[in-house]
Parts: C-alpha cells; sequence; structure tokens
C-alpha cells in the first residue's frame, strides 16, 4: 500500500447542522459531488466527507451504537501561536464547543481543540518542529 | 482557515502492536520523529500518528471513557478493483480484521473494511468518479 489516505468520514447525526457548521465556524466550501445526503470538502490531496452516522456504520457493516470518546482526533496545524488564538477565537464566535484553550503543552508546542456538533475533535496547535509548505502540507522529514 | 488537516490521530490501547500492524500489514514506515512514546506515518501531505489512547484523551482534555462504533472511518483509495482484493487479501494475510469482503455497493463503486487492532476502521475502495494523480492525492473537481 502506498504511504497515503484518500478520505476521512465523518458519521454525523445531523448532516444539515453539521455541514453549516464546516460551512461557517471552518469556512470550508463544498465539492460539486455533494448533494443532500453527502458533504465533501477537498482538504490538501483527500477529502472529508460527512455522512449520516448509522448509514457510515451501515456502509461498514459494523453496528452503530458507540458513546463517549471516539478514540480518535484530527489536527489542524497553524503557523503561529498567534493564528492558533485567533483561530480558536473565530471558531469559537461560530458556534464551536472550545474544549481545551490554547496553551503552551509539555512536546514545546501551543494547543487547543475544539469539538463539532458530534463530537469530532480538532486540536487546533502550533507544532514548532512541524514544517508547513505554502498549501499547508507537511514537509516530509 | 485553509482547507486542509495536518494529523489523523489514532488513539491505541497498545502502541507496540498498533505500529506492528501498520508497519507490516499496511507495509508503511515511520518517520525519524518517531520514538517509543508515539509513531507517525508520513502520508500525503499530512501524518497518521499512533498514540496511547487514554493519553490521546487526556491530551483533549476529555473523559476517555467510550466504547463501540467510533462515529468515523479512514478510506484507502485503491485505482481498480483487482486493487481492491489485492489489498484486502494482503491485509487479511497480515492479521486485519475483514469487517466488509469487497463488494459491489449501491454508489458505482467496489468497496471493503477492515478494522485495525483497536477497531479503528480503514475503507479499502475503488471508486470510479474519483480521480488520483500519480501521488494518490485526489485530483479536485
Amino acid at each position: 500500500m502506498e504511504q497515503r489516505l484518500t478520505i476521512v468520514a465523518l458519521g454525523v447525526r445531523n448532516l444539515e447542522e453539521s455541514r453549516a457548521f464546516y460551512g461557517v465556524a471552518f469556512g470550508w466550501s463544498e465539492t460539486k459531488s455533494s448533494n443532500e445526503s453527502i458533504a465533501f470538502f477537498q482538504l490538501n490531496g483527500m477529502l472529508l466527507s460527512l455522512y449520516p452516522r448509522d448509514k457510515l456504520a451501515e456502509d461498514a457493516a459494523v453496528d452503530p451504537a458507540g458513546s463517549g470518546f471516539k478514540g480518535y482526533t484530527l489536527a489542524y496545524n497553524c503557523r503561529s501561536k498567534v493564528e492558533v488564538d485567533k483561530t480558536i477565537n473565530y471558531l469559537r464566535l461560530h458556534g464551536a464547543d472550545v474544549v481545551k484553550e490554547p496553551q503552551e503543552v509539555f512536546w514545546g508546542g501551543y494547543s487547543s481543540y475544539i469539538a463539532d456538533p458530534d463530537g469530532h475533535l480538532w486540536e487546533i496547535a502550533f507544532n514548532p518542529y512541524l514544517k508547513l509548505d505554502d498549501q499547508g502540507n507537511i514537509i516530509p522529514e
């Protein structure tokens, strides 16, 4: 397998609410392939999709029951601490649940977390050890 | 916010088992920044990380309790149905739990799912409507 991924699919309980959250709070635009059943956002080389949670479980042929911590997080890395603060403030103003305020963390970064309407966690962080190119891609070591 | 993500972090119960799974079944190599506490894999413009589940919850300042369907999936898109079959066979031989055998699906694709040692779900699929470049990045519409 090549070292890559194609899609991160988030199961959501209310598709309209979630697409509004990513459209307004994140300010992201959907692709033309999005429709009333599913939303796609073109990210760096991959897609984020929003799909009803029960249908996502059905697609994977697994029991949809589940609760609590989802056991994973996504990260959006900023290019400075100031950008982290600005991003968190903007997200908060637009309805995001800030679960961890921006703060210095033990590994040398500056990190915060928000939850989307379904509790999908996004870390908004500055990591001085990660180098981003002009498109926001991580430059390989 | 730019339309991108930087890291997908998977919470794992046994880091050695999980890094062996991604190293052997997926055949992926870790970055130099990986150490005994965390594993990183350079993907297309972003990183996949493996980190102890309880520590990931602690980092996000949320309760680590959680069970059942995680409410999200990751996808690895192949360039043909044959590649899906070969990939699933290889993964199965190397210990992956195949939760959905490759099959035609209603949206016109050919799809299967495997679970990693912690139940993180990966869809292994061929989607005739998604165009991949030579590096495996999705070509924007």
